[in-house]
C-alpha cells in the first residue's frame, strides 16, 4: 500500500453527500471527496439573460470559490483585492460548461440555475468534487421546480448525470483522486469529466513535470473513466434517498 | 406567547458552536444562532503588518461576508463585482472592533490573527453571531499559539470574553435575538456588544420606523446586556468541551 | 476649564451655518463646528430609482467624503484608489439613514434628493456636522422644490429636524463634541443623532480603551441628547434667516 | 458690450485669492474666477518618490477634481464608480507639467509637494484657475518649508511664477477668460500658461466646431498672454499681503 | 545635417500606409512615421449610443493603446491592472476630438465608427501617427458603409481630410517628426493637427524644460503645419491606389 | 474535399513565422496560422520576481491578449472595462505552462522572460498559434541572452521545443487546425500541446455538442500529435534562417 491514507491506487477517497444542506436554496449539497468538502448551491430562477430571451431556452451557469482559509494557509479574500484571480475564473467557467454538457436547454424551457461551489475545506480536487456535487444540487433544484409547475413534470432537462475526478502520476503510478499532498508531488494531473453513461465531456491533462506519452496518457484515462463510473452509482444512491 | 417560533421576547434561538470544524485553521467554529450559521476561522501568523513592527504589540483584524444564497434570493458575488459593499465593510469593522477591544495587545505580542467569518446562512443576527462565534475561535487559535510556543504560556492576551447579541421593538415589545422575520418588521434594531463581566465594548441602535425614546432604550440595552450575559456562559460552557 | 480650548465639558463649539454657499445647488450649506468644515449640497431630481418607480414614495440618499488635505496629513484620494473605504462608506450610510428616519417619503412624492457632504477641513466630528448640515441644506432643497411645484405646498415631506453630536470620555469625564485631539484620546467615543424633539435616530458608541459600565453610557446618552437640543435651536435660526 | 456679465472681450473676470483657508496644509488659497472656485492646497512632505531617491532633485504633482454638484447638475463621483475620468486625469497631469515648468528641483532637493485642486464650484476655466491658485499656494508651501529649514533659506526653487487662462472665439470675437456659458458656445476654445516673464509654458488650442487659422490663432495667443500678465500682477499683490 | 538618421530638419521620416491589414473591418491601415507603426481600424456599426438616438446625427470615437513591448522595455498591460493611464486617455481623447473635427455629423447619419488605434511599435510620434492613420481607415470605412448602403452615396460625411505631426526644439532648432531619441532630447515639444485644407484642428505645445517665447511659438507652427500638408498628400496618394 | 478552404481533414493551414518583427525586443515573431495572426514578443531580463530570489532558478510566464477588431465585429477592451476576462486569463495561463513545460530554470538561471502574445487577427486556434510563434520567440530571446552573457553559452534552458494545434470533430470527422467557422460548428474541440519529440504537455478536450467516446478521443490524439510534429518542423525551418 503506497498511498498516505492506505486507499489502493484505483481508490476514491470517502465520498459524502448530504442534500438539503441550506434551508432556503432550491437545491443545496455539501459534498465530501475525504476532507475536501464543497457546498454546491443551485438557485433557479424563472426567466433568461437578456440574450436569450424568446428563444425557448434555459441557461445554467457556475461560480466557484474558495473561503479564505479552506487551504492550509490563509489566502487573501478575492472581493477584496477586487478582482477574480485567473484559477477562479477557469474553474467556474469549466463546472459551468460541465453542466451545459448534460443540461437539455430547451426541456429547461426559460428559466437559469445559478451553481455556486464554494469550498469551505480544500484537501486536493476541489474542481472536480464541485462538479460531482453540483449534479446532484441542480437535480434537485430542478425536481423542486417542477413540483413547483416552473417546469413541466413531462420534460427531461437533464439528459445524462455527470461526474469528475481527478487522476495522476504519483510516485510513477496512475493514481485516482488525488488528495492535496498527492497533487502536489504529481508529475501529470489530469481532471476528467464524464457522463453517467461514460462518455467524456471534458478531458484536461497537464505534465507538471516531464510530459507524458501516450501509453500512460491511456492509463489515466482509463483510470478516471473507471473512478467516474464509481461516482455515478454514488450520486445515484444519494438522490434515491 | 407571540413569537413565530414559540420563544419569549427575551429568549435567545438553540445557540450551538461547533469547534475545530476545519482541519488546518488554528481555531474554527460553526456557530449557529438558530438558523443562522457562520463559520469563524482565526488564522494565527507570527509577525504583524509593517505600521506595527517593532512596537512589540499584536494584531487582529476581521473580515466578514456572505456566501451568495445565504440568503433568501440569491446575491451577487462582491469578488465578481470587483467591490466590497458598505454593509460588508461596516460589519468586518464592528467585528474586529469588537475584538481588539478585549485583546491585550502586548500579551499577544507581535502576532498577527486574522479571523473570517462567513455565513452560510442567513436567518437574522449573522454580525451578532459572527462576533460570539470568533470569540471562541479566537481563543482556540490562541491556545494553539500558545502550545506552540508562539505566545508565553503565562501571557493571558484575552482580558475578557466577548458576546454580542441583536435586540429590537417587534410588534411594539422589546425582543431578544431577532431572526430575519422580526427583524424586518422590527421598529428599532440594536445589536449590543458586551464583555464576559458585563461591560459594554459596542451599542449600536437604528430608528428603522419611528424614533425611539429613552425609555425604549433602556429597556433594549437591559435586555441586550442579559443577552449577552447569557451567551457568554455558553461560550463557557463550549471551551469547556 | 480642563478643555484645550477653553470650552466646558457640555459645551458645543462655535457652529456656524452659511446657507446658498453655491450658486446652483437646490440646497447648499456649509456647515462648521469650530475648525470642521463640511460642504452639505442637497441635489434635487424628480423621479426616483427604477426599483421605487410607481410606488408613490420618493428616496434620500447621501454620500460623504473628505478632500485629501482636510486632515493633517494629506490622504490619498479614494478616486485614484479607485475603491472607496470602509469608513466612508459607513458614514454615508449613517447620514443617509439619519436623514431618512425624518422624511415622509409619501409626502415626498416620486423625487430623490441626494445629500453630499464633503469635509473641507476635518477636526473632529465630521459626521456629526454633516448629519446637522445636511438636514439644513434638505430642508431648503425641499423649499426649492415646493416653489417649483415639483412638490406640493401642503405636503409635509419632514416629519422632524435632525441633528447629531459626538460624545465621549475624555480625562475621564464625559465630554460633548470632541475636537480631534480630544478623539484621539477619548476612551469612549459616541454619536448621538436626535429628532427635534428629543427622540433617537441613531446611536452608536464603541469603547476606544476600556469597556464602558451603564451608567457611564447613561451620562453620555443624556449628555448627547442635549447637545442636539442646542443644535436644534441653532438649526431653527440659521432657517429663520 | 457683448458679454452676458458685461465685460469687455479683453477682461477677466473678478479674481480672487483667500490665502491659508485651511488651518494646516503648508499651502492653501482659495482661487475665485468670478463664480468659479477652487481650493488648491499645497502638502509638503520631506523626502520624494523611490525612483528619485539620491538624486537630489525633488518632485512636484497634481490632482484635479470636481465635487458632484460643482456644476449645474450632479456628476456621479469618481471615488464610487472605482475609476478616473479622461478628463481628470488630463487636468491634473496639466497642473503638475504646469508647475513643474517653473520649478528649480535641484533647489527644492529631496522635498515633496503634492498640490490638490478641488473644484468647489465651477464655471468655466477650472483648470487655468487650478494653475494660477496652484502657483500661489505652492510659493506658500516652499516658504513654509524654507521656514522649518527643510529648504535652505538661500534656495530659490521657483525659477518664475506662473499662470494661466483660458481664450476662445465667441461670437466670432477673441474673447478672454470665458465663463461656462460662454465656454459652451464657443468656436475654437484654448488654454495659455505663462511664465511671469512673458513666456509659454503650455498651450492647447482645440478647434470645437470650426477648425481655426493661423491669424486667428495668433489673436487668441495674443488675447491668452496679455491675460497672463495681468494674472501675474495679481499674484503679486496677493502674495504681498 | 544634423540629426541621427541623417534627415533635414523640416522632413518626415519614411510614411507608410498599408491598408486593407485586416480582413474583417470596415477600415484597417498599419501606418509607418520610420520605426513608429500603428494599426489604425475603424469599426462601422449602424446606430449610434442611446444619448444620440433619434437626432439624426452620427458618432465618432476613438481608443488608443500601446502593446507592452512596443517600447523599448516592457510595460505592463493596462487591462492587467485594471485602468487606463492618463497619457492612454488623453490620446484617445485627442485622437477621437481631431477626426471628429472633420466628420460632417448629419452626413454621417445615425452611425457608430469607432477607430482603434494600436502601437504595434514606438518611435516617438505615436499619437500624431495615430491621428494620420486613423483618416485613412475613416475614410476607407465610409466608402465601406456608402457601398453597402448604410450611408447615401451621395453623402459627403468627411468635410475635409486629417493630418497630425510633432514638432520640437531639437538641439536648438525646430525639428519635424520626432523619433523617440530626438522627443526625450526635445526642449519644447508640439502636436499639431491639421485639415487637409491648412487649418488648425488641435495645438498643443509644452516645454519640456525652459519655456519658449512667441517667435520660437511661430516657427514650430510653421514647420508643424508645413509637415501636415506633406502628410495630407502621402495620404491622398495612399487612397488613390 | 470537404473543407471550405479546399484542405484535407488532416492538413494544416499555410503556417508562417515572421522572426524579428519588433526593432527593440530580444525575440519577436509574427506567427500565422491561415488567417489568425499572433505578434508573440518575448522580454528578457535579468533577476527574477521577489519570492523566487536566491534560488538559482528562472521564471518564464506568459500574457495573451486580443486586440479589439481582431474578430468579426469589435469587442470592447479589457483595459476600458477595467477586468480580465476569464477567457484571457485561461489562454494566458495555458501559455505559460505550456513553455514552462520545456524550460529547464536552473539553467536558466536567474532570469525572467514574459511572452505576450497579441493577436492581430483571429481566425480559429489563436491560443495553439500563440504557443507555437511563442516558442520561437523563446528561444530567439534565450540566443540573444546567450549572446550578451546574461546565459552561459553552455547552457541549455530548453530541453525540448513545444507546439500546439486545435483539433475538432467537425462534419462527423475528426479534423486538424479548425478555423473559425470550423471551430463554432466543431461538436468537440480540443487543444494539444506537444513537444518535440512527441510527448504531451497539455490536453484539453472539450465536449461543445455530445458528449464524445474514447475512440472518438483517440483520434483526435493522434490527430493532434501529427500536427504538433509537423509544426516542430516548421519551427525548425524558421529557426535555422
Amino acid at each position: 500500500m503506497s498511498r498516505a491514507d492506505g486507499r489502493r491506487d484505483d481508490e476514491l477517497r470517502a465520498i459524502k453527500f448530504t442534500r438539503n444542506w441550506l434551508n432556503n436554496a432550491e437545491g443545496s449539497v455539501l459534498v465530501e471527496f475525504g476532507n475536501t468538502r464543497v457546498l454546491c448551491v443551485a438557485s433557479f430562477t424563472p426567466g433568461v439573460p437578456r440574450w436569450l430571451v424568446g428563444k425557448g431556452e434555459g441557461w445554467v451557469t457556475s461560480e466557484y470559490a474558495m473561503l479564505p482559509r479552506a487551504t492550509h494557509t490563509r489566502s487573501d479574500r478575492e472581493s477584496v483585492k477586487g478582482k477574480l484571480g485567473g484559477r477562479t475564473q477557469e474553474i467556474s467557467r469549466l463546472v459551468g460548461r460541465s453542466l451545459r454538457g448534460i443540461v437539455d436547454m430547451n426541456a429547461l424551457g426559460e428559466n437559469t440555475i445559478v451553481i455556486d461551489c464554494d469550498v469551505l475545506q480544500a484537501d486536493g480536487g476541489t474542481r472536480t468534487a464541485a462538479i460531482t456535487g453540483a449534479y446532484v444540487a441542480l437535480t434537485d433544484a430542478i425536481t423542486w421546480a417542477q413540483g413547483k409547475g416552473h417546469i413541466a413534470q413531462t420534460s427531461k432537462p437533464l439528459s445524462q448525470s455527470v461526474a469528475a475526478v481527478s487522476v495522476g502520476i504519483v510516485n510513477g503510478k496512475p493514481t485516482l483522486d488525488l488528495c492535496y499532498e498527492e497533487d502536489v508531488s504529481a508529475g501529470t494531473d489530469m481532471n476528467i469529466v464524464c457522463t453517467g453513461d461514460g462518455n467524456f465531456i471534458e478531458v484536461q491533462g497537464t505534465a507538471e513535470g516531464a510530459p507524458f506519452d501516450r501509453s500512460l496518457l491511456n492509463q489515466l484515462l482509463d483510470l478516471g473513466a473507471a473512478g467516474c463510473a464509481q461516482l455515478t452509482k454514488l450520486q445515484i444512491a444519494a438522490l434515491a434517498k
